[in-house]
């Protein structure tokens, strides 16, 4: 492989993805398809959709299956390590067997609570193959929410915190009191004490079965967590985030 | 006017729009342009190239000058609270001479540090015009910055703030160890302290003219600084951010 494109693609809506973005799939032979195992085939099939839509040429698509991942350890870092090592094991074998230009389609943006690019920098840092790489930014579903909810992510000259909501659990750090939340499987925004605290949802964003609630947190929390149980439910998977503001 | 369409348009490279703000363009009969006065002619030239490329059909430009600003208040929210105001105001009269659709570019994406959307709603909240708005969500500095240094902003599981070079000026908060710096004209990472910390810096990002600067903080500060006054005096302004690490 020549060199490899790591390119974000919006957050759902298959007409977020740039301008840029279709030029660099366009120069790519083969797409690489993680299957996560638990990636849905809604979302398989939404990301063969943006592929249909935009490619003008002829391209091969090949699946990696990533090695099996322990989701609920107890020394959390430890584990995702080597879960990443086992990984570029898995990625340098593909890439070996490719000639030309690869690339690798990623939800939102890489930049973000995404781990394509440092599996990159472990297969290159293995230095059994070389290559060069770039990446294509693309909207995040942080950018997604604010729009589709119409809201600016921070006050006037104040700061937005980006966080998970095993970190939501712990308490905001003093002095943040706007926060995006991202991978919170267990609502923690019920655990966000006080009155005052308001709460922008989105689940699915940018796609047909977007879902918006905002107001009041304690006013809204339990309508969340019941429509986002639901919607789990119906799909058999979710992907949401939330901005809490305090 | 029927409907206000506010279209994030990227970064800066004019293939950082999406499909979804071409399409967006495309609905839209006049485009409200805000010159800030200190915006530069390059700026408003890089915006009309943007519209160049992606408009099929005819549109009208509306200038429409922003009332003066005190820069350096001492009650800044409450400076800043007035000049919206005022702002509002004439843009309520310009959207009432609107027949159609309106549109307005916003520089990366509306949901962050852009006071537009504040605008809309103090122009709908003073009841004199009356129409729909949409917003279009489009690639940040922020991921711009992450994916010309290939970088992620989070470490593993970890939150990312994003703050004023204002607030940085205050330290940032205890928990916050990885933090973008938007809207910096003081180089205030140089008053960060500690001897570990790392910096990602980048000015006029994906455009042609853009600089990127990396490494430990202490050892690049010095040329960041000389690099950015370099920049400033040659062009007559900057735009860029960072991240840095601790």
């Amino acid at each position: 492989m020549r060199e490899l494109l790591v390119i974000g693609i919006g957050a759902g809506d298959p007409d977020q993805v740039t301008i840029q973005a279709v030029k660099a799939m366009n120069r790519a032979d083969v797409f690489f398809v993680i299957g996560k195992g638990d990636e849905k085939q809604d979302l398989v099939d939404l990301r063969m959709g943006i592929l249909d839509e935009h490619m003008r040429g002829t391209y091969r698509v090949v699946d990696i299956t990533d090695p099996p991942r322990d989701r609920t350890p107890s020394d959390y870092q430890g584990v995702v390590d080597d879960w990443h090592d086992r990984r570029a094991a898995v990625f340098e074998a593909e890439f070996a067997a490719v000639d030309g230009v690869g690339a690798i389609l990623v939800w939102g943006d890489p930049s973000l609570y995404d781990s394509t690019l440092r599996i990159v920098e472990r297969v290159l840092a293995r230095g059994v193959v070389d290559f060069d790489y770039s990446v294509i930014p693309g909207v995040t579903s942080v950018q997604s929410l604010a729009a589709q909810h119409r809201i600016v992510l921070n006050r006037i000259g104040r700061p937005v915190h980006i966080t998970t909501g095993r970190r939501l659990r712990e308490g905001l750090p003093d002095g943040v009191d706007d926060a995006v939340v991202m991978l919170d499987a267990d609502c923690t925004f019920t655990q966000v004490p006080g009155e005052d605290a308001e709460i922008w949802w989105g689940a699915y964003l940018g796609t047909e079965d977007e879902v918006l609630i905002s107001g009041n947190l304690r006013q809204v929390e339990d309508e969340i967590v019941r429509v986002r149980a639901e919607l789990r439910e119906r799909k058999g998977w979710i992907m949401d985030t939330y901005l809490i503001r305090r």
